[in-house]
């Protein structure tokens, strides 16, 4: 693995100050699972957190020594030379409250109870993680990041972050983002979680003292979600029409590859990820709407940002289309913001911003070399 | 009920000579429920067979005298001086088998073990249908169509008829259509059967002597299916992110009016529609593919055809987009076949082709009465 952050270890923060969500649920404390790469510099200016989106966690980049093949997902941006470079910058990854990979979440023990948390964990929101990443900053004595930076939902991470704390963000990397979800977003989320709460083996979210997990609904939920990552002409050209035994076999069961391809996913994901984590997640996308508090304008809504921004979306993504980032743009426009917005022409649908694009790996090359630039003048 | 055919009675017919599936399996003797509207001439040569889609019957146009707000599905298709007007022609509405609405499907009891098929019915495909339905057409005494029509699902239906049976069709009508489906077509219809046969209640396709259906399974699979009849712009206009209370209550109940109204799609889908129909109507979906026999080579498959054909497609159809129509016009012009194409611009998605929409329903009025000029020239 060249120019890998190599071997990494997560580690782990406790929280006692009670987080207060804003559906008005209080979390008492909670941790906060997280990693680490590059060094952080004396002036502790060289910071970027890096958010996550719906199936991903605080292993961005590197591998684990007892895992090598547990790579973080995105670790072809992030690493010694790549475009986020971890020679320049510290880079954070934090699972968010509610998760699944070992910060404090539904599956977690309620000390209270001394049961899993299941259906009382609160429902919490894109602002209330952006909370309790300030938070871990101040421990981590980070005063303001150098880049808040994600994809899809990880972008409404960095957009939030500018909002709610202008002065400790100098770029905002927004990446196959939306300002909110559309109708059909919505519906696709509301299918899934529908798949998982109507899972007889769900028991109200409260399936972990029944020895049970929802496993039907997970699937479900799972194959849904790859149908919207992927464009329909990236799914014709990986598996086309291709029959798995080279011919039809008047059944129910797999005939075709992209069902084989969808079963695996389904199952491969059913046996890892959380259903109530599901569930928050996708609700913490539907939520997600700034502009709602200022009468629907972006605008208004993006108006206490001063950082700068980078925006970029992907042709074939029709899960964040292209409009969708053109809507941002023109509010931080209409703002007189500093972006840079790029278009980039890529048949893979929304998970081209996880994968090798080299135009597009050169574009965030660019802008976090400007940013390292202006560090280096500020030293 | 203005130029409604009126007050309809579907009919059943029975056939003892057994259809043998292109699975190789029999069907040794079966009931077609059929409707038909208007007269026909003593030539009989002004008969016109809708095929249906996924969803619909042989309940075409008119009413129930019984139920007068069960109006056929192509009401405003379809009457006295409408744009298939059964004033000129003789129209014909028929369950194809496998079907759950009269026609012998899974649902009926096998008489060779008194029990219902279930599991045991054959997987039925476009090709088995239209053989079906050329031998009520036998019986009828219609021995060639003025046309045969279709959308979706049933424009795949018209295209095989004017394959299988040159002859016997003078029009193909063939509306909102593909040539075969994409890998992501065919992965919601995966993703909906899955949903189905991981339902606990549909114990491999014979729930019936459990008293039981796979409601949760049936419920996801009408979910998912109508994301994808409408455009995520109409999906946009019609629901937004309207909340149904005024206000987010940050729980997994109903916040969305989309919301709402999937669940409330999906719960009456589940009251009617049998969970075996569902699992072959999509499967005879993802087999149909006539180019398949000719090496993909759609103008090949075609070739057969002397039928003269109006191809019609939706803008905002992402289902089955304009592009996948153009494939059949381009194969029928290789052909020198006679081809009217219509792109329509709307703004409903796949669903447009059940909608009222006046350009659309003028460019099938003019064609039929070019049939019909056609076929007093005929006389």
């Amino acid at each position: 693995m060249s120019n890998s952050v190599g071997a990494v270890t997560p580690q782990t923060m406790h929280f006692d100050t009670p987080l207060a969500c804003r559906s008005g649920a209080v979390l008492d404390a909670y941790d906060l699972m997280y990693e680490t790469y590059g060094t952080l510099n004396a002036e502790k200016s060289n910071a970027v957190l890096v958010c996550h989106a719906l199936n991903a966690s605080h292993h961005v980049a590197g591998f684990y020594a007892e895992d090598p093949r547990k790579v973080g997902w995105w670790d072809n941006m992030i690493g010694p030379g790549k475009p986020l470079d971890t020679d320049k910058f510290f880079v954070i990854g934090v699972n968010n409250p509610g998760g699944c990979f070992g910060s404090t979440g539904p599956a977690s023990i309620n000390p209270k109870t001394g049961k899993a948390y299941g259906s009382s964990f609160p429902v919490v929101t894109v602002e209330d993680w952006v909370e309790a990443q300030a938070r871990l900053a101040d421990r981590l004595g980070i005063a303001r990041f150098a880049a808040v930076m994600g994809g899809s939902l990880g972008a409404m991470q960095a957009l939030q972050w500018a909002i709610a704390f202008p002065e400790r963000i100098a770029n905002s990397i927004v990446i196959a983002a939306a300002p909110k979800l559309s109708a059909q977003n919505i519906a696709f989320n509301e299918v899934a979680r529908q798949a998982i709460t109507t899972d007889p083996d769900f028991h109200g979210g409260d399936f972990y003292a029944y020895n049970v997990i929802p496993r039907r609904g997970l699937r479900l939920a799972r194959m849904i979600g790859h149908i919207t990552y992927l464009s329909d002409d990236a799914m014709m050209e990986k598996f086309g029409r291709s029959l798995r035994s080279g011919a039809i076999n008047f059944h129910f069961d797999v005939d075709f590859e992209v069902e084989s391809y969808l079963r695996h996913q389904g199952d491969k994901f059913s046996e890892y990820f959380d259903a109530n984590t599901y569930l928050l997640i996708t609700r913490a996308l539907d939520y997600f709407d700034p502009a709602a508090a200022c009468d629907g304008d972006l605008a208004r809504a993006l108006a206490p940002a001063t950082a700068k921004f980078f925006v970029a979306s992907f042709t074939s993504d029709w899960r964040f289309a292209p409009e969708r980032s053109r809507e941002i743009v023109k509010a931080l426009l209409d703002n007189r913001a500093s972006v840079c917005y790029a278009e980039i022409n890529a048949p893979h649908g929304h998970d081209a911003f996880l994968l090798d694009d080299e135009r597009y790996l050169a574009l965030v090359r660019a802008y976090f070399e400007n940013v390292a630039n202006d560090l280096g003048a500020q030293v």
